[in-house]
């Protein structure tokens, strides 16, 4: 019996409720003084949950390899993320809310600047000046109006931040096996669109006529003259949560990119009233009756992992654990905290450290003196194990798995 | 996707460089004083070592099975060992040094004495009485000359120690599918050779000759007058680990079927101006601009662990220990020191139990007040882990791995 199946069979309704707390790039290494981001960071409110509450380590996809965010956050919504992979233009289209059904593409796309020589086009910047995100929603606005329909296919351009654009083709007999036209380099010309398997062809027609016309529209732009494109992708069928595990699931999260995740696997996506965390708090309140599962999620930790910023990171958690006294009145049955992966700022981006995790429940096995930091989770009672077990767990430390067997 | 692909996929060649020391069968259990070889061993250079390392215990193929060198080297160097198996001929031609490529089918042989009695032969004795070395290379010398093919297979005996010696068939269409004629019993006929597949036919019939005409050569002989084959096999095919890893590998050891392993995955073996530890050290420095990873092997561990000689293996532990501070001087981005399996001097021989396991690299998290013992290792932040995923966990820290998805 496969995994899925076994889980699938064995997952009840109930109505208790689970919250998986996620503080993106949690998982840190050993600034100066010794201590990791986690360690640092004065923690009162979680050091004490920490003591009746069960540790451990979680690896997001195997030994050694450090994931993106999509293959993270599968695993931690119980998916196997080798099992399941997330193209780049899903996911960019994901985060800008735009609506993906099964064989739509999905893509990724720069406006950048070109300059045409002896007839051909030459990249002068890959990220046209980084033009304000303004300008980008304007020019998306024009290329949508121009460009609503090509061979018989819908084009949909939706604006991102700066110079990122996401575009999303729908149509019969389209195949997202289509190579990158960003050269990665300037200097260059963009790549043609070239299809990576035998399906490809007439998607290669639509994205050369694409091309063409956006080149027209763009032309008499001083900077922002043409695209590239890249991250050609289409969904990947994923069982939902509901389907998978029963839940009723709700998410929390400022950033696109995390509901799109979310939405990927049949999460509701809540609104938030702006981007801080007593917000996202707040919402959590608001929504508390009506889900059985809460993903709730906080980006920062992992922003200023990457930008090395050691004392921001350490600012973030110490600004998570003030709240945590509001998130633990709402008496969640099971509350995970956890990270999707290590971000540490002494490597000033992900990496392939395991995730420090904390299991809360009536029903835990507990280590004595622990507080909630990598050493205690090191030698905590759930020991190492992927990150795609931890939504099992908590389904049972909910009460909701039955007995497998008899 | 499976372990290989995504390694192949996010492998980088980079300049940095890896040193894997294995201490062959390092891992031991408690003598009189309750303590491991490991831990009785004074060792202030690897202790210091731990104390800003990684620590942790790998299982070499899975709970409670005992490796063979073959398996648990394989292992080391990255590959499942339960997807490579190496047949016992091919070790015992590579512990002789003896080349083999695809398609050769290696044996391993044992001089034996028979009796005829009513036209069969009995096999009195399966070892001629352990013979010396020196009549073995004799037997082998007539041999060659007499059986240098047979149905235009190359035949190439190569003796090992008393009454064993290893065979190498040469030649298209052969089959390493083949029981062994070993009986295993005294008294008895030795079997004939059977194909256990079925294209084993012609290597079967290449065999049947071979076997007449071995008898006919040492049939005037008193003890060693005819041979029992067994461990017929085929060299698995194995990615190299320049093509999986896109590691420029040497390897330093001793013994010819460590490198024979090494030569199997690919490796550059070095040569080595004797057989002491220093030499091995003095190999590593000057070859050490050369190559990205580095395999050295230390014997000696394993051999007194053999033997049941607990104090003697803690005098090779302190040895290398004492070498320790010239490895260093070395700065290698990341150093393993472990061991293949484990060989306790108590069981006096290879045994389940995991190897103690020390990473260091700049970016580990570290437990406090540890050494490099078994004990530490069980507590270690690596925590238990399979083997063969030693090598990825070093390709991180190395940073030789891309990030997984977006």
């Amino acid at each position: 019996m496969d995994r899925e199946s076994l889980l699938r069979g064995l997952s009840v309704e109930t109505e208790s409720r689970m919250l998986l707390v996620v503080l993106d790039g949690l998982g840190g290494l050993p600034g100066e003084g010794g201590e990791t981001e986690l360690e640092v960071a004065h923690t009162p409110n979680m050091d004490r949950l920490a003591r009746r509450s069960a540790l451990g380590l979680t690896y997001p996809v195997s030994y050694g390899i450090t994931p993106g965010s999509g293959p993270a956050h599968l695993a931690l919504f119980g998916y196997d993320p080798l099992r399941y992979e997330i193209g780049r233009g899903v996911l960019e289209n994901l985060g800008l809310d735009v609506e993906l059904q099964k064989g739509d593409v999905a893509i990724r796309g720069n406006f950048c600047t070109v300059e045409e020589r002896k007839g051909q086009l030459v990249v002068m910047d890959r990220r046209a000046g980084r033009i304000p995100t303004e300008k980008n929603r304007e020019l998306c606005v024009r290329l949508q109006e121009a460009i609503g329909e090509i061979q018989d296919v819908e084009v949909l351009f939706t604006p991102g931040m700066e110079h990122r654009f996401a575009l999303r083709l729908r149509g019969e007999g389209l195949c997202g096996c289509i190579a990158d036209t960003d050269p990665q380099h300037e200097g260059v010309e963009p790549y043609p669109p070239v299809a990576t398997c035998q399906e490809g062809e007439r998607t290669v027609q639509v994205v050369e006529e694409l091309l063409t016309r956006v080149r027209e529209v763009l032309s008499k732009e001083e900077r922002a003259n043409f695209v590239l494109l890249r991250g050609f992708s289409e969904v990947p069928h994923i069982p939902s949560m509901e389907e998978l595990f029963k839940l009723k699931a709700g998410a929390i999260a400022t950033y696109p990119m995390y509901r799109g995740l979310a939405r990927l696997v049949g999460m509701e996506v809540l609104s938030i009233g702006g981007m801080e965390l007593e917000q996202e708090v707040e919402t959590l309140e608001r929504h508390w009756d009506k889900y059985t599962f809460f993903y709730f999620h906080v980006k920062k930790t992992d922003s200023y992992g990457e930008d090395g910023n050691f004392p921001a990171k350490v600012g973030v958690i110490e600004e998570f654990d003030e709240m945590l006294p509001r998130i633990l009145a709402l008496k969640p049955d099971v509350l995970v905290i956890t990270g999707d992966h290590s971000t540490p700022a002494l490597l000033k981006g992900h990496s392939w450290h395991p995730n420090p995790f904390l299991l809360s429940s009536p029903y835990v096995r507990r280590m004595p003196h622990q507080a909630f930091s990598e050493r205690a989770c090191a030698e905590g009672c759930l020991g190492r194990f992927p990150a795609m077990e931890a939504l099992p767990l908590m389904m049972a430390h909910a009460l909701k798995l039955r007995k497998f067997g008899a």
